[in-house]
């Protein structure tokens, strides 16, 4: 029997909420030996905001986090891990009080998963200004990815470089993984080290075997046009990229290329036509991978975060202030989440 | 009544005369008033290797330009712009003469266009490797593009700096233009300058409104991840960017921006179920460009020359030596290059 799943509200004035309740409601399966850790006001509203004129569905309030597994379905079990909300958050806004809310729930469940007492963790999105804005501890973390593997080096007795953090994008057609993510364009380039990459590979190729239940291919891309073109155009392929893959095949990583990134990414999609030539892409920066992942819509995207002693997932969207508290945000992205969060959870 | 369209060969040891011979086989209505610049027993050739067991498609030789006009459908109009091919050149390698055909036929096409007697051109592939073995002037040329501006400069009594050229790819989906092609990814970042970015909205804008027939939408993708979030992951968009596209704006130019760029490409592509936001990506690096347009496939993919005073398009693929000689080449990507300059020539 797998431990429970926990879900965090995320910024109870985003679409968090909302997406959650609707996830309960339409993925009954998926949801099932889920909760959420929250706020049960801030619950409640958007469990009445996606009714519309119909019954809300019910919000049950939990006291441990074994009973999610014991309650009915088709409703929500919700573990308040805040203090109570007493005035209602306005929708919409950034504020330092929903940024406190949002970062709190974080941390609960963080904890939660290091002890072990859920089997992963899926978060919905936060507000990085309304984090910001939330005072220290939080303040000082760009956001989840930031904040988890701060958590988990404390627990660990490391500090956070022994933790190196990767993320994942996955949606229908393809993977990939990121050797670096919220730092500018200029500093991705010289994160683009031997260390850094061969430290992707190894994550990565760890993670997948989980996942696939084999050994993954995996397809590095290089970082210049056309890879490079032997060294016409950059020398991170022949000086950093080719040696990482080297080293990484040196210890039964089954890596290939680097290849062009312009035909690495269409190479490794998965249709009901062709399949594709590899089970994950390791881009050399944020948008190298993220441009792909997002050209056929967010709806479906599922970020996971590799490397860290805790699994956690989460959707590939923000908080969407601007249809907040409308019911008419789409939840897919994030029951994704929750399916990939069963598909990867070993404890 | 327009002008008519050169061909131009390709590398003639590549797949080049083979989908030229395929266009006029496949698509007569897009290659009408098409000729090639060629050699004649080279186009034969091609048209034998295509037909297999069948009656080759027979290769009329013209004596001008205008005689492509009269020729009636399922013939290839060819004009012997090169001293007849004695030799043939073997298919699949690179060599001096077949490298010296290639360029001479662009040559040739690049004085027509500009003099003004073909109203486009087309360019079958060529390979760079040849163009390199064929000497001088070929041989200090990438490609075509700086061979195009340099002949353009000459033209027109200016120096090349003063005759920006920049790329478009179009498939059907989307269009993108880039800042930047062949450079390192490095080079590329220092390419992001006020004037390259403002020059590449400048011919965007003029070059899409010939195409569309009113000023087109132009979405500029940011630099850095989240386009730079407000300056936390990079300043390129704060002081480089924005200041180009408002400068653009007040030219009347109908840009807008910076936008995040793992959202930009997918939220300008034209589905059956959406129409794009925008008419065209303005990308700050190849490969942001590149790679959402390859994505789908590259089939159907399509160059464009922007800000030269001649229109030339070329398929989105190379010579590919490793097919040549088989007639297993897709020419679908020649055909939409011959459709895209049937649709964007004035004269």
């Amino acid at each position: 029997m797998h431990k429970p799943i926990v879900i965090t509200l995320g910024d109870p004035a985003g679409i968090g909420p909302e997406i959650i309740a609707k996830a309960f409601r339409d993925a009954p399966e998926a949801t099932r030996g889920c909760f959420v850790a929250g706020d049960l006001g801030s619950m409640r509203r958007a469990a009445r905001i996606i009714a519309g004129d119909d019954v809300p569905m019910p919000v049950a309030q939990i006291a441990s986090v074994d009973e999610a597994l014991e309650l009915p379905p088709r409703c929500i079990p919700l573990l308040q891990v805040v203090p109570p909300v007493e005035e209602p958050v306005v929708i919409g806004q950034v504020s330092a009080a929903a940024g406190l809310i949002a970062g709190q729930c974080v941390m609960w469940a963080a904890q939660a998963a290091l002890a072990g007492q859920v089997s992963a963790m899926v978060t919905a999105p936060l507000h990085k200004e309304a984090l910001h804005a939330a005072g220290l501890p939080y303040s000082s973390f760009p956001g989840h990815t930031e904040l988890l593997q701060a958590q988990a080096a404390a627990f660990l007795g490391k500090s956070v470089a022994e933790v190196p953090v990767r993320m994942m994008l996955a949606n229908d057609e393809m993977r990939t993984v990121l050797v670096s993510i919220h730092v500018s364009l200029r500093e991705a380039l010289d994160a683009v080290t031997l260390d850094n990459v061969l430290q992707t590979l190894l994550i990565t190729d760890q993670s997948l075997r989980a996942l696939l239940g084999r050994p993954p291919i995996i397809a590095v891309a290089g970082l210049n046009p056309h890879a490079g073109e032997g060294g016409l155009f950059g020398r991170e392929e022949l000086d950093v990229i080719a040696p990482a893959i080297a080293a990484a095949r040196q210890r039964g990583v089954d890596a290939r290329g680097p290849i062009a990134p312009d035909t690495v990414f269409m190479r490794s999609r998965n249709t009901a036509q062709r399949r594709g030539e590899f089970d994950v892409v390791v881009a050399m920066y944020h948008d190298q991978g993220l441009i792909p992942v997002k050209y056929l819509g967010v709806d479906k995207g599922v970020n996971v975060t590799l490397g860290l002693p805790l699994l956690r997932t989460s959707p590939d969207h923000g908080t969407a202030f601007d249809i907040a508290g409308t019911g008419r945000a789409d939840a897919a992205s994030l029951i994704e989440a929750i399916r990939m969060a069963r598909a990867l959870r070993v404890a």
